[in-house]
């Protein structure tokens, strides 16, 4: 939380009237004009400062919901050697969505698309005995997977920051548990966050291991298609089985060989949805645990194989899918709970009392930690109106020739509807809300 | 700040007592007998819980410091496409050193070793006139650098975390004052992470430009060497002018070519010191800007180069220098500003006045920010002991047989002496201290 405001005269950001014609999606189109992403090479971005301060909202409060169910954090390197990959077989695998290379001595390397072998083996070197569960170890961490076609900005890109969670028990009873304690997390998260979110019964792919759950938002630019019914069942594509046992995607082209209105299984006809999945909760099992030949003593002094469950939220591809639901023709809508700042005051007329009036509203509300960006810039009005809307922040502080009565105009982005306040019922609407 | 204490006997770690065999350094050897840190491949780190608080303080130092002379946060992605470096000459001029990779498109990519190339087109894009001037960027982010021998832990990795800066100005004089900014900026740093250190003079190898200084800290295990006189001018190897103009350094072999009492260009006996390089400060000039053919408007609607600057300190190897620099035959010391926690509690013996006693404990101090280590763990006093000073937290609260009097012991790691006081005096001791 920085109580220091933001300047617009004096702050690396530049806002761009047109639209990127290589920008595929509105959100994506959006993050870039309002200055929150810019790409680097395909599916590779590099953050500006308006996109890092989401991020640390994102990243902040995935942290507090994953250590109040006990999660440790911990950080693994990107680049890592071919033998733990090697030993699970995914070195082959993962096929050419991995990135691999070599070093100066020709050893083999990969950008690590995730972590389960480097999880396991260090929970082998650390937990020995029953003593020793379950545990929950995590990170927040930059992944790669070489996606053949990126698209729609930070939702599918090549380079993207994940959190990701690994859960070590003694058996199958405990690692039910460490999964529902992972499915409430991320229920708690997406609420925090603002998102509406469909749980979807997935099939966990070149992740191994059974029992497997997706969460996805609902976006017409979504790119994974998933299936419900109206009993509230839903599933994933490649998971979905269908009432006569039909194939419900083609295994070679992809095609999607079912529609509205078939049957599952249970006999209840299908809706589908475009959706963006953001997070995706794996029962692993001992898979990882036995292709390293893990045994741990449990009460009896027997030799067991724990049990281990993997856990992925999307922490770029959020900042992105919030871009994609929310915004209208003007541009983004920040919530509240992941917007870059809590308020944009914009000084409309450029005067000594305005210069006064802002500094004197930052410090009142500063108080309770509120965060502002100042468009204090020697331009039109009109422009700072403009850019406001762009960029989004939930609420606009306009300080303008009301400002003679004391007076300030309080814009909300959503809904578009302006209050005229004294600063004082600013102050008190603020300093006193959630008190 | 967590006020949530963490309990020994629920946490994923493993301190070991034997030295491993493949840890070159004292510093090194500790941080994995105390859990700091794991070596994932030859340079190659996972940074373990207690190392990522570590990594967090340090992190939050740099951050303020950058933040208070106007820096301004971004992040860069690591795997970057060619073209870039390409246009300076960097491709190819980094050699071996540089990890390189091709996509499944066959499109040469590389592992950043530093993102001079990447700030420079990010700052052709946003700043445009005299108006954008003076900025500076930062980011803390992971790079790469393909080590012929990789040593000493963190301290020379292949995949290491760093903050770097970089500033852009309209002419010299600007550069100057930027530089200026960031030499101060890092001697509070160094000063608030508590490193003695010496600014020499440095040439700016593979980064070009002019004006260059090195931040080092004297280390008996340090890899790089420094030459200081007595009127307190100090140089790096490789810019050290000799008094009858012979090398210092054989440029093929890299062997030291001067001793001690040697002369100085300035006629003063010289003195070589075995130092780390903790920081590299430059200024690159306009040699970047060039090679892009960026030029901006000035005040008289004329079109000049920018200058720029580009400031770098190495994150990760400070936590591996202050493992270098601080510990004793017994474990690690750290400082309060670094330490994982403030305090380590050890109940040396287990009942429930002492269990209580360290809740109470943990809950009056936590009022002050303090955090806490709690060995609750179900072994022996001599045991807790022995890791306490392994881990080497800076005060460590004893509970022992003196609960009975409401007392408790206070033992100050780096100088081993101990305090008796009543929970009372412990009280006032910290909760008055420094408000």
């Amino acid at each position: 939380m920085t109580y220091n405001p933001t300047y617009l005269s004096d702050f690396p950001i530049k806002t761009l009237r047109e639209t990127p014609s290589y920008a595929d999606t509105p959100g994506y189109q959006y993050l870039i004009r309002a200055g929150f992403v810019r790409p680097a090479s395909a599916g590779i971005f590099t953050l500006l400062p308006f996109g890092m301060k989401v991020i640390s909202k994102i990243e902040t409060i995935v942290r507090e919901e994953i250590e109040a169910i006990g999660g440790v954090e911990v950080l693994f390197p990107a680049l890592l050697p071919k033998e733990p990959f090697e030993t699970t077989g995914r070195w082959e695998e993962f096929g050419e969505s991995m990135f691999k290379l070599r070093d100066r001595k020709l050893s083999d390397y990969l950008l690590a698309p995730t972590h389960e072998e480097m999880f396991t083996l260090l929970g082998q070197e650390m937990f020995h005995s029953y003593q020793d569960f379950p545990a929950i170890l995590y990170q927040i961490q930059t992944k790669y997977r070489d996606e053949l076609r990126p698209r729609a900005g930070l939702i599918r890109g090549r380079e993207f920051i994940m959190k990701d969670s690994y859960s070590f028990d003694l058996d199958a009873n405990g690692l039910d548990v460490s999964y529902q304690k992972h499915r409430q997390a991320y229920q708690k998260i997406f609420n925090r966050l603002g998102f509406d979110y469909v749980i979807v019964s997935a099939q966990s792919g070149a992740m191994g291991g059974s029992k497997s759950e997706e969460f996805f938002t609902v976006s017409p630019i979504g790119e994974d298609t998933f299936i419900s019914t109206p009993s509230g069942f839903a599933s994933n594509v490649e998971a979905f089985e269908t009432y006569d046992g039909r194939p419900a995607i083609d295994p070679k082209t992809g095609e999607l060989l079912i529609k509205d209105g078939d049957l599952a299984k249970n006999g209840e006809p299908i809706t589908l949805h475009r959706g963006i999945e953001l997070a995706h909760i794996f029962q692993l099992g001992q898979k990882y645990a036995r292709a390293y030949n893990w045994t741990v003593q449990n009460q009896n002094s027997e030799r067991i194989t724990p049990t281990m469950g993997s856990y992925g939220i999307g922490i770029s591809r959020i900042l992105a899918t919030f871009a994609e639901l929310f915004h209208d023709e003007k541009g983004l809508i920040w919530s509240t709970a992941l917007s870059p700042y809590d308020f944009q005051i914009i000084q409309a007329i450029s005067n000594d009392k305005v210069k006064e009036t802002s500094f004197e509203i930052v410090k009142q509300l500063a108080k309770r930690g509120y965060s502002f960006l100042i468009d204090d810039r020697a331009i039109s009005a009109g422009v700072k109106f403009k850019d406001a809307e762009l960029i989004g922040v939930p609420q606009t502080i306009v300080l303008g020739n009301l400002i003679k009565e004391h007076k300030i105009e309080l814009k909300h982005r959503a809904t578009g509807s302006i209050e005229t306040l004294t600063l004082d019922q600013l102050y008190s609407k603020f300093l006193l809300a959630g008190s």
